[in-house]
């Protein structure tokens, strides 16, 4: 048996696959943009003509796959948001299929960028943290005493959820004053834009959630750091929501750290001020003020990284006995 | 070897020990009012002459000890909240040196409650639960997995300073905002006598803060069970609150359950119903919308069999090495 697991992570603007070693070194990685629009067996198929791309052994030690919410979990029959392609399709089930006789585990992908933070990134060793991204949605892990924890239904980590203002704008979830609701890309480029923001290039209503979101965030990042006022508002704006959601989730769980990434994380102080401010803030208890929040330390093979963790790193990562 | 479990349950108006069958059954226990304003030794003192009226077997399963935070944890080194006669005192140590070669455990008691209810209560069975208690203070402990999460710091579960409006009156703590500022008893009597409250019998503000602030909120109670259109409101907003940060909890932790128990939880639907009302409101994913609130089961023994349940069921309820 080969010791390289096969990781898979797919998302609304690409899929990603590769070969993972079991110190979590990507040694061989192929990437296709997800086909827009199309449906079940055209996204299936986009997805084996990536793995036939690689130079996969014929014994692996497992497949670990990331994947868009929601999804049935652990047996990752998938729906991810944005892909209306893929509706209770049986991804983990089709992948086992096709690598039989080792283990084939799903999680979501931001939970998987989070445990590839504690177990080869900023978070390593820490015994109690949040793995955030900040991006179209905002997403996250918890890792408590060393472990993954995946919550009643494999949900747990969703401080995208997590309130920060009851009166706040509406959420796509449904609800109101969600943390999402406030800090996602194309919802602070919206909310920057109606108080009369005009980006650098032409952006349109269409345009916030081009390459989801991330480019009219990361444009809306660059403007604050050219010292654009509304710019600078949005991003102290999301900085105190990211800071209150946080918060809450120190108190809740008695978290060492925190990791942020995620396209708006790129804009560094002039949204980790505003955010260290708002935590600071209100984290007053005595074990909350112990709390870091760093930016992620990984690249674009994170979420590669953090799906071979569920095979490789089962014990610390992976609780279902499938 | 006896397998009864020693269980000691300290709080800021009453120490209680009793004695624990295996299955949680509280086969003999004593209570006496704790001495105010007493120095560490005097309150020392008042737990031994406690314990001398239980008949303790030579041999013990063990010690539990359920008391108000903050401790240093697992050492347990208290200095509870309302009882400045000890700070820093070694609890956990004087209780070993007093029953020595068994295990000695000690936690945070609202955390004892909610393993009291997983373990024997309304919780039994849970997979990820928060057990709440709604007092002079609002505290939990968080069940995830089927064991009780304790966080970095054994600080996990303090839903009290979850911000639930970060415009929101001060708190306790230093912060501003948290469910504790507005739904302790303490807290939204005051708010009902500033908004024009008078009380069925005579309160003071003063009073507040008697009995652990359980007698006021039960008079709120009352008065809103009679029709008090001040008093229903404070419930209102109480129950708003709770429901809020409830909705954070599950939506972050994916609970299955929550437990609520404390004073102010005696006052049944016109606590419960606004705290759904605004529960539903802010978990409106698929997997959130399945949680259920309910009242606590265990009656005025619960932290005994919470503490109880650190010894007995350690497996589930107990992860520090000591």
């Amino acid at each position: 048996m080969s010791d390289l697991t096969l990781a898979v992570d797919i998302g609304g603007t690409k899929f990603a696959a590769g070969l993972v070693e079991p110190d979590g070194q990507v040694v061989a990685a192929e990437r296709v943009a997800t086909p827009q629009g199309a449906d079940d067996e055209t996204l299936w198929r986009t997805l084996t003509a990536l793995l036939d791309r690689l130079d996969v052994p014929t014994a692996l030690a497992g497949v670990g796959i990331g994947c868009g919410g929601p999804m049935t979990w652990p047996e990752g029959e998938v729906s991810p948001l944005n892909m209306g392609g893929w509706s209770g399709f049986p991804l983990r089930g089709r992948l086992a299929a096709r690598f039989p006789g080792v283990p084939v585990r799903i999680h979501n992908d931001a939970i998987c960028l989070a445990v590839a933070e504690h177990w080869c990134g900023a978070g390593r060793g820490s015994a109690a943290m949040l793995g955030m991204v900040v991006s179209t949605g905002v997403g996250g892990g918890l890792i408590l005493g060393g472990r993954l924890i995946d919550g009643g239904t494999g949900n747990a980590g969703h401080i995208g959820h997590v309130v920060v203002d009851p009166e706040g704008p509406p959420c796509g979830c449904g609800g109101n004053g969600c943390l999402e609701a406030i800090a996602r890309g194309p919802g602070l480029a919206a909310w920057a834009l109606a108080q009369g923001w005009s980006p650098g290039d032409a952006v349109t209503e269409g345009d916030l959630y081009r390459e989801e979101g991330t480019a009219t965030a990361r444009r809306l990042a660059a403007d604050a750091a050219a010292g654009d006022p509304i710019a600078l508002a949005a991003m102290a704006r999301a900085g105190r929501a990211l800071g209150v959601a946080i918060a809450s989730a120190v108190n809740l769980c008695d978290l060492d750290l925190v990791t942020v990434g995620g396209g708006l994380s790129q804009a560094g102080d002039l949204l980790f001020r505003p955010l260290e401010e708002a935590l600071r803030e209100h984290t007053r208890m005595g074990f909350a003020g112990r709390v870091r929040v760093v930016p992620a330390a990984l690249g674009q093979d994170a979420g590669l990284v953090g799906a071979a963790a569920l095979v490789i790193a089962g014990d610390r990562y992976w609780s279902p006995g499938i």
